[in-house]
């Protein structure tokens, strides 16, 4: 693994621990990467006409994640899909990754007997590095207070064909996949606790081990369908206003065709959850109208959920329109680094 | 710039303030990037066959610097230099980075009238980007309680170029460039004040404003000089002891012949700092024999100090030979993460 921090032995004997568990290049490497994990950096060869999406993502102790409530299996887990999400979210399909990793010592074995956080934390990441079809080719261990942990997710896609969040036009429908607040609805019950049997472990599910459609993205960049894409994390009014201050357009929202999960406890509004809470990474696209039949097969064969929610307007205006038709502002409420710490 | 976390104008607000003093791909982008900073990911097209190197790198409060002690200027300086040097010391060219940034709210203007920590972070990273030629291609901002940096970097080099760490063998002459101990030098200063005039400013800057040999290493790489290279950032004996161990070799150091720094302190052993002292970021090279005119003739034509300090060995052993000739095993003991939190 390229730039082991600190002493030797230590740092290699957590990445050889890390890497058993989580798909990776090996000490050889392969074609396209062709040295292997030990070297100062990872080699990426290009294949024919493709060009590489790269992003990097955070994920901390504290403010994406609380270290006494999350299971370390869902931390590793989620921080990658988090971070390949922004590119799926182009078109690309996920290839490689980096994990840049401190943690306390504590957290790494031998300190504790039998299950530890790092093998815990490696499964989870490896589960999502299988799903996603991705391989580690490298990162950086090191020792810190609490847990950081820092992505750098490669896409590849064919040359042209990444779908930008700038390009939605006037008369665009708007889309979304999947079910929007899903994820902060766990989140809400893994801090606050259910009022509801059955047990919530199915209501957890989208906020712990969140889905991303990676399939259905890359058909539909592939088609050119999408004019402007982007993965909903910080919440649709958040996302939604970059999507359109990016574009400089405006969006109208029907509230009604919102697809909104049921809340579960009396206290939480399904268009709140599906307005504001982030992490849902959904797909958040615009296309003209005439390609609306094409969208729908490619759906279907992808067992993708879209739904139309709206429509891309000239107005610079983001509103949200109810069901008797009256139109209010929709405001960015979006996830905030701080709520977390703060509840 | 690709996924700010959290309440979008905040964010938005930093980010352009982040690329304000930095060289960055602007919103627009180039022929080698065509989407600028604000999308998901940033896109990267290879021209012609070239492959690109990726890595990246952890600079953290309390663990790579002290927030009291390092001015902002130079952890922005020095972090994006740290993690240049993993792609440099590949022979890649230097491209592009990705900047991951957590810091703690009063650490961003407006908080403060004037001069503000970001603003001078900023100024820093700018300044090593101009001297790598490095454009800032995305990235994610955050809140945290402490400062932590995580650092993507991106070269390009012509394909089949790059140089590992695995490739020393027997008979093949140990190189490095540049002083060693001198960072490690400048820390000591640095913690704990200076025993001698005039003032350290100029002892401080290989730890505060490390300089890489970027040209050096691009020139032997594309001659294919070097059989193995790395950088030195854990010191020496813990950087040759990973090189030999990926090459399968051991070594012969000659102590007399590593260049060292005067330790302007009695209490400083200059030959244990060289051996030792980690954050130098000079090249450790090895390359066979009948290479050595055209090496010191690339060395002279780069200006770079380039030193030979032993030999590849087939014996697994990692020797120091002192100036009588005696002979003793060299432990590697060089730079340990938690060694600045315990000074």
């Amino acid at each position: 693994m390229p730039k082991t921090t600190g002493h030797g032995d230590r740092e290699k004997y957590l990445v050889a621990r890390l890497a058993k568990k989580i798909p990776s290049i090996g000490s050889f490497g392969n074609r396209a990467v062709p040295f292997g994990i030990g070297d100062d950096s990872a080699v990426l060869r290009p294949s024919g006409q493709s060009e590489f999406v790269v992003s990097c993502d955070f994920s901390l102790e504290g403010v994406h994640f609380r270290g006494a409530t999350h299971p370390a299996v869902s931390i590793g887990y989620r921080c990658l899909v988090r971070a390949a999400s922004d590119i799926v979210a182009m078109g690309a399909c996920p290839r490689y990754f980096l994990v840049a990793l401190a943690l306390p010592a504590e957290k790494t074995p031998p300190a504790a007997k039998g299950a530890n956080w790092l093998d815990s934390f490696s499964s989870g990441m490896g589960r999502a590095a299988r799903e996603l079809g991705m391989l580690l080719i490298g990162g950086d261990i090191t020792v810190n207070q609490s847990v950081s942990i820092c992505i750098t997710v490669i896409g590849e896609l064919p040359a042209g064909l990444a779908i930008s969040r700038a390009g939605a036009r006037p008369g665009h429908l708007i889309y979304v996949t999947g079910t929007l607040g899903a994820a902060q609805l766990g989140l809400e019950i893994l801090l606050r606790g259910s009022t509801r049997k059955p047990a919530p472990a199915k209501l957890l599910q989208p906020h712990l081990y969140p889905r991303i459609p990676v399939g259905f993205a890359q058909a539909v960049a592939r088609r050119r369908i999408p004019s402007a894409m982007m993965d909903i994390s910080d919440g649709l009014s958040t996302d939604l206003s970059r999507m359109c201050e990016s574009s400089r357009t405006g969006a109208r929202l029907f509230a009604a065709q919102i697809p909104q999960v049921d809340a579960h406890r009396p206290a939480l509004d399904p268009l709140q959850l599906a307005l504001h809470g982030g992490e849902d990474y959904s797909l958040l696209f615009t296309a003209p109208p005439r390609r609306a039949p094409l969208l729908r097969a490619i759906a279907a064969k992808t067992k993708t959920r879209i739904t139309h929610i709206g429509e891309i307007t000239r107005s610079r205006k983001i509103l949200l329109v109810d069901s008797n038709g009256h139109e209010s502002p929709l405001e960015p409420r979006g996830w905030d680094p701080f709520r977390v710490k703060n509840q």
